[in-house]
C-alpha cells in the first residue's frame, strides 16, 4: 500500500461505515505526571462535537507500546463503553527512541513502515527555515505506515497522519497544541467530513450578573423538555454561558433550531443579562461594539493590576478602540497619574465608590477616551476591612455624562485570580452597557 | 459499617497493602464535550507524584453507571496496564438525578447507602452561610456508602469521601477545582500518607533565554545516565523548566539527591540562564528579589497591553514592590503619559529600541520606581514591517544608571498569546537581571 499526502479533492482512504463515535487517546508521561494540562483532549472533543461525532471516552497513557495497543483494542472493540469508529491519538510522534505511537498503531493495523520521501523533504526544509541542522534521528519522523494519509506539519517537524481500515480509523497528531490545533482544523476536519453524517451545531448565549441557579430556575421547563436542541449552563468566573446544541441533517437546519431556542431564552427575565451570543468572551463583545460605534475606551486598574488592559488587547484589532490605561497600585500613583483628589482617599479610603468613580474619570481625561473603566478593591488573600472584606471591588465608569461606580462582592473564599477575573469582566460589562445605551454615540 | 469523618489521628480505614499506583477517573459530560479543560487530572497527578504514587492511566467518562463501573473494574484489575491500588474520581457528586458517582462506587464495593447526619448538618450550615435555602435534592449529598471516611467540604455542598476494601481504595472528590484542590490537599493527602511508602520529591530549575535543545545538548549525558534522580525538560512560552525528581525513603534524602543534581546543572553553561529554583514563575522570582532588596518596579506596556502588570500583581504581596504602570497602546498616549519625544517616534517608529528605552525611562520617572520595564512590538496576527516582522518585540529597561533596550524575535507562527507572554517574561527577566546585578542597591 502506498503512502499519500491528504488532498480533499481526491479520496485516498476509504471507509465502509460512517464515523459517529470517537475516542481521544493522549500519550505522554508529562500528562501522567501532571506537568502539563491536557488541553488537547478538550480541543479535540469540542471540534468532534462540532462534526457531530460523539466522544464517550478520553484516555491518557504513557509511551508504552503494550498499553497503547490495549487502549486501541478497547476503544475500537467498545470495551465497557460504546465502540469507537475513530480514535484520535496525540503525542509520541517525536524523533526519540521513546516516541512509539506511530509504530504501535502501524503494528495494530498490521502495516509495515516505509520512508515517505515527501515528508523527509518537508522536515529538512523546516530545519533549513529555522537555521538549524537536522539530526539523523528526525528521519524517523518521515517513516509512515503503509496506506497512511499524511497531514503535513507546517508548524513543527512531526507530520500527522490517518491510518486504518474500512471500519476503524486512527488519526495521529503531534502533542504540542501549537502544532495539533492548526493541523487538525486545516486537514483532519476536511478529512473527517468525508465520513460524517449530519451536523451538530452549538451556539452560546453569554450572561453576566445573574447566577447559574437563577438562570436554571428561569429555564427549568425548557431544559427538561428539550432534547434537540439541548440547553446546558456552564459557569465561569462570575459568568454563565448557556450552550444550545442542535443536531440536524445540515447546518442551516441545525442553526435555525438553535436560533428558535435563543429566541425563547430572550423572552425570559434573563434577557437584560445577556451580553452577547457566540462572542468569544466579554472583551471580544466590548471591542466589537466599540468598533461598530467608532468609540474608544481606556482603563485605570488597581486590584486588577493590568488584567483589563491585557484582556482587551488580547482581542486582535483592539488597537482600533483601546487607547491605553493606568495601573495605579499605590495611592500616590492614583493621585499622580489619574489626578484623584487626595482628600477623597482620606475621606473614603482608596477602596470606595468615590475613588473608583474618580479613577475612571481621571483615566478618561488623561487618555482622552469616550469611555473609561476603573477597579479598586481587595482581591485577597490579605487585606480587606470589616466594611469592605476581601472580595469587595468597586468598579467605576466614566463617560461624557459623568462618572459613577458600583460595588460588587465576591466570596472571600474565591481565589485572587477568580476575584480579579470576575471584577475585570464586570468592569467591561459596565463599559458595554454604556456603549449599548447609546449615550456615547458620536 | 459506620460512616466516619476523617481524623488523621484515628485511622478509621484499613488497608492490607500499601498504595503504590493510582488512576484518575474524571466523570463529566462537559469534559467529553470539551467545554472545560481537565485541570483536575493534572492537579491530582502532580500531587500523587509528590506522594510517590505512580499514575499510569487517566480516564474521562460521562455520568453513566455501567461505564463508570467498567472503568473501576479495569483500573483495579489492571486491564491492559498496571493494576491500581487507588482510584481517584472527580465529579458526579452533585444533587441532581444524573450525579451518580457515589452510588455507583458504593454498589461496586457492595455497600449500601446511609444518611450521614453530620454531613447533612454541614450542608445546611453552608446554605445558611450563603443566605440561601437548601433544596430537598441536596439531602442526597449527605448520603454515604457504609464504611466511608468523609472529607467535609468547606468550599461547596458535596462532601468528599474515601471508600474501599483492604487492597482497593476509591477517593471521590467534587468536580469544581476550587473545591477539589483544597479538600485533596488538606484531607486526602494526610489520609493517603497513612498508606504510602517512601517519597518522590521534585525540584524545578527555571531557565530563560536558552532554547530547549541547547539545554538538552548540555545535559545529554546526565539525562541519559541518571535514573534517580531523573531530569526532564519542559518548554513553556520562551522558557525551559528542568524537573529534577528523586525517590527515596524519606524527604530529606530525596531532597539531598535533588540538590546534588542541581549543583551539577549549575556547573554547566546553563548557569547564567537560570533565573530561579522552585520559584513558581518569573513574576514570583522578580517580586521576591525586589522585596528582599527593598526595591520597586513599574512598567510601560504597548504590545503586552497590561500583561506584565497583571502577572506581577497576581503574586500575593506584590504591592510591596510594584507601584503601577502605563498601558500605552497609541503613540499619543506614549507621548502624553510617558513623555516619549515625538521626534524619536518619527525617526525610529514606535517599534524600536529607542522608543522602548524611552518608554522605560518615562515610566521610571512618571511613577518614581527604582526599576522600570517597557515593551513595544508586533504580537500579530496583523501588523509588522519588513524590518520588524510579527514576533519582533523591543524591551526597554531603566534604572538610576540609565535606560537601554534589547530586541527579541519570536517566530511569526507563534500565537499572539505566546508572543505577549514570552515578551512579558523576557521583560521581567531583564528587570531581575538588573536587580541581581546589585547596581540598584539602596
Amino acid at each position: 500500500m502506498s503512502v499519500s499526502v491528504f488532498d480533499k479533492n481526491h479520496a485516498s482512504y476509504e471507509r465502509s461505515s460512517p464515523i459517529r463515535t470517537a475516542e481521544i487517546l493522549c500519550v505522554g508521561t508529562e500528562l501522567l505526571l501532571g506537568d502539563i494540562v491536557n488541553t488537547n483532549a478538550a480541543y479535540l472533543s469540542r471540534r468532534l462535537a462540532g462534526l457531530g461525532i460523539s466522544v464517550y471516552h478520553q484516555t491518557v497513557i504513557g509511551d508504552h507500546p503494550d498499553r497503547l495497543r490495549a487502549a486501541l483494542e478497547d476503544a475500537f472493540s467498545g470495551h465497557g463503553r460504546p465502540k469507537a469508529d475513530l480514535v484520535i491519538l496525540s503525542g509520541g510522534l517525536g524523533p526519540t527512541y521513546d516516541d512509539l505511537t506511530k509504530e504501535t498503531v502501524a503494528s495494530f493495523f498490521g502495516r509495515s513502515m516505509q520512508l515517505h520521501e515527501e515528508s523527509l523533504t518537508r522536515i529538512r526544509a523546516y530545519f533549513d527555515r529555522m537555521g538549524r541542522v537536522m539530526a539523523p534521528s528526525n528521519e524517523k519522523q518521515a517513516m509512515m505506515p503503509d496506506g497512511a494519509v499524511v497531514f503535513p506539519n507546517d508548524y513543527g517537524t512531526a507530520p500527522a497522519l490517518a491510518v486504518g481500515d474500512g471500519t476503524r480509523t486512527a488519526i495521529l497528531l503531534p502533542g504540542p497544541p501549537a502544532e495539533l490545533e492548526p493541523i487538525f482544523d486545516e486537514q483532519a476536519v476536511p478529512f473527517l467530513r468525508q465520513f460524517t453524517e449530519g451536523v451538530l451545531i452549538s451556539r452560546n448565549v453569554h450572561i453576566m450578573g445573574m447566577g447559574e441557579s437563577d438562570v436554571e430556575a428561569r429555564l427549568h421547563d425548557v431544559m427538561v423538555n428539550s432534547t434537540n436542541p439541548t440547553l446546558a449552563p456552564y459557569c465561569q468566573a462570575g459568568e454563565v454561558r448557556l450552550r444550545v446544541t442542535a443536531r440536524a441533517e445540515d447546518a442551516d437546519t441545525a442553526l435555525a433550531m438553535c436560533d428558535e431556542m435563543i429566541e425563547t431564552i430572550q423572552r425570559t427575565d434573563i434577557a437584560p443579562y445577556i451580553y452577547g451570543i457566540d462572542v468569544e468572551n466579554m472583551e471580544t463583545a466590548l471591542v466589537r461594539n466599540l468598533t461598530d460605534r467608532g468609540l474608544t475606551v481606556a482603563c485605570a486598574e488597581s486590584c486588577t493590576g493590568g488584567m483589563i488592559g491585557e484582556r482587551i488587547t488580547a482581542v486582535p484589532g483592539a488597537s482600533q478602540v483601546f487607547l491605553g490605561g493606568c495601573i495605579t497600585y499605590t495611592n500616590d500613583i492614583k493621585i499622580k497619574l489619574l489626578g484623584v483628589d487626595p482628600a477623597l482617599i482620606d475621606a473614603h479610603t482608596e477602596v470606595s465608590a468615590e475613588v473608583a468613580a474618580a479613577m475612571a474619570d481621571g483615566a478618561r481625561r488623561a487618555l482622552g477616551s469616550d469611555v473609561a473603566i476603573a477597579t479598586t478593591g481587595y482581591a485577597g488573600p490579605g487585606g480587606g476591612t470589616e466594611q469592605n472584606p476581601v472580595g469587595t471591588v468597586y468598579i467605576g465608569v466614566a463617560t461624557a455624562k459623568g462618572a459613577s461606580a458600583v460595588r460588587v462582592n465576591y466570596s472571600a473564599r474565591k481565589s485572587r485570580e477568580y476575584i480579579r477575573r470576575a471584577a475585570s469582566s464586570q468592569a467591561m460589562k459596565l463599559a458595554l452597557t454604556e456603549v449599548l445605551s447609546g449615550t456615547n454615540q458620536k
